[in-house]
């Protein structure tokens, strides 16, 4: 008997249909012996449609009281996917239980709408199981110290999904969704693309916040603290597939990398249309610019991605940096109206429609010349390279969003994977 | 300066164009110099289409473990209005928060879907009263001893916000609806139907039980419990009606009954679809018997309305008595199976499709006669009684469905309510 945590996205959750294979899903695991915890997502539509009606509503100015009050809004989207899972359950004849994240309760910071999860007090969730029922969490939302609804972010639940994994300290967190894995590429730009049978924690966390939509960043840093096994597959096999068919399939996150060295450089090409970049030109290049400058962005709640100074010439410099696409505005008008003038800087400038593309890999420690390969591709194809991040597992660029679609594919052939080289390639 | 509370029905609620109604008038008596406090309803069809979808999914055998998914369910309707009033209010300049039920706490009874209020902390609404706020309380839900969330039945957010005033003795409990107050009888059944500008507490509590929509029984009882200064009125009116006009309009309940001498003996009349009649024939008649049939009815958590037990006839007699028309096939179930057995009841007997119709009126205490008035009147119709009950300020009777309306016509008519030979009347 193992202790087993499932989470289904908001496309498997999208009908009462839906509900009911993801009812008669658990119901198998819950019958085969496992303690089954449930993290389901909102109803697919169901949140855009609530933050619809807010933003019919919204003030013109909008600040803290009103993302309290969009969390609140919002976190209702999965307490009606709750409630109706655990209700779906009783119709298979499975003892269920549903909880709001304020119930059980998980504990967040109070920064709303953008939440981080802080402890999750697992006694109550522990007694249920323990009385043989299944027991539902609601994703994406906890409660903060005064009590208020807070919210983590679109794809939260993903990370709740992982975070009661941890604290449980589950065998294994199933993330269910409507891809059955994790792909050397997204399949809707590169035909060729191959599902990864397994991919290391590094890579997938790279994967992750370089814009591969599989699984949120967040949910794969909580996987790695505690090291939690976590595997990504597909929530529309038929429901009564061999279970244990059903565990071995998808992409599991591994933590081990003793076959690094047999494995091909490059593991997958990542990329992203969220980011829109933002520099400040003709600062003073004195000590403390960057945090002067990266300090006032982060006191806004903006987070920052890449960033990159320039040489100095004759005491300037330029600053650059990448936000959220959401973020742009907000970030350039502080720019201007503050950060600009308490440092001098000449003009703000900022370009919206770019984005990143990565290649990642966790061979690439032991393998020269990734970037320069992946450098000259970009050149072939006539793409200009306007800034560049690495990190021990991967290289991104920015470049214009317009060459997107034909760098991604361009990377892909010139690494390889189109080709079954790899022991992880299906 | 005054504490109001203001409660908002799901059809005031209805659409964000409603919704943004609502917060201007909300903001008008805001800036009056008023503390607000308001409870709106879900919006009108959410609720519906909650249960729908829990409908959907049900299992064939409901119980409580149902029945606290479906308050888990149905409470979010009240969330999202919560939410999208504060926000609109926000939208307005006016600072506003809103609160779920367990967060104010607003603590229930456990018994899901049907639970009662039994205590309100008013604290942290008090502060945020204090620090100028508007603050805005789910209605018809709160939450147990185990910290889940219980809803109170339809129309319970009357009953929330009247328990609300009370609990912080408030100087008024506003009930905007869509009607403009509390009629002789539905208008859409008479046509010579009258407002009535006022009407006494103990009226308004035999008008709700018997059957008028217009208030929920429990808001009614729980105004009388603590004597809080209730208006029934229209937020159909412009929002930027006078605030003094607006104060006054509607349907006034009072508490001082010392013009009852000059009222008229009925002050309207009530009628009630929602019932249904079951009967055991043949019972022994011992002591205790309707102790035994009735608990166990209690104890299924049916609630019983009217109550005839005919005159014994060698050792044996009828037990008849009504239950909400929801409860009918459960209270037949129990009676088939459990009670009639136990009792040695030679029959089963019911039925669904009676209606209760009620003459109301507090001059009933002085006036001899209403009751024999009311039976010749049904008498010259041609309608048949099927059972009696009364008050001091009431007579009911059941009779068959399907003439409702002419009885209801007729007692309006043989009462002189079409007249305005009151000083209530408008």
């Amino acid at each position: 008997m193992a202790l087993i945590v499932h989470k289904y996205g908001g496309t498997s959750m999208g009908s009462t249909e839906r509900i009911r294979n993801v009812a008669k899903r658990v119901a198998k695991w819950h019958r085969a012996g496992h303690q089954m915890v449930v993290v389901p997502s909102a109803m697919s539509g169901e949140t855009n449609r609530l933050l619809g009606l807010a933003n019919e509503l919204a003030p013109a100015k909008r600040g803290d009281a009103f993302d309290r009050e969009l969390d609140m809004l919002a976190s209702t989207g999965e307490q009606v996917s709750v409630g109706l899972l655990a209700i779906a359950l009783q119709a298979e004849g499975i003892d269920a239980i549903s909880f709001a994240g304020w119930q059980v309760p998980i504990k967040t910071s109070a920064t709303h709408t953008k939440a981080r999860i802080e402890s999750i007090d697992d006694a109550r969730v522990r007694g249920e199981l323990a009385a043989g029922k299944v027991v539902i969490i609601t994703g994406f939302q906890g409660v903060d110290s005064n009590n208020d609804i807070t919210t983590l972010g679109r794809g939260g639940s993903d990370t709740s999904a992982v975070a009661v994994a941890a604290a449980m300290k589950a065998d294994e967190c199933l993330i269910y969704t409507d891809v059955d894995g994790v792909y050397t590429t997204d399949p809707r730009v590169v035909e060729d693309a191959r599902r990864l049978a397994r991919i290391s924690f590094e890579e997938m966390l790279e994967m992750a916040s370089l814009g591969s939509k599989v699984l949120q960043i967040r949910s794969v840093e909580f996987a790695g603290k505690y090291k939690v096994p976590m595997r990504v597959l597909s929530s529309f096999t038929p429901w009564d597939i061999d279970i244990n068919e059903e565990a071995k399939s998808g992409t599991l996150i591994t933590f081990e990398d003793t076959e690094v060295m047999e494995k091909a450089a490059v593991s997958g090409i990542a990329f992203n249309r969220d980011e829109a970049k933002v520099s400040l030109l003709g600062v003073s290049d004195t000590p403390g610019i960057a945090y002067k400058i990266l300090g006032s962005v982060a006191d806004a709640n903006i987070d920052v991605d890449m960033i990159i100074q320039n040489l100095s010439k004759d005491g300037r410099t330029d600053f650059s940096f990448t936000v959220h696409r959401n973020d742009y505005a907000k970030t350039i008008d502080l720019l201007n109206n503050k950060v600009a003038g308490e440092l001098g800087a000449q003009e703000v400038t900022g370009d919206a429609k770019i984005c990143k593309v990565s290649v990642v890999g966790i061979g690439m420690r032991s393998h020269a010349g990734v970037a320069s390969k992946m450098f000259r591709a970009l050149s072939e194809e006539g793409i200009n390279i306007q800034m560049i991040s690495t990190s021990e597992i991967k290289v991104s660029v920015v470049i214009d969003e317009k060459y997107m679609e034909l760098a991604v594919r361009a990377l892909h052939r010139v690494f390889d994977l189109d080709q079954d080289n790899s022991t992880d390639a299906i």
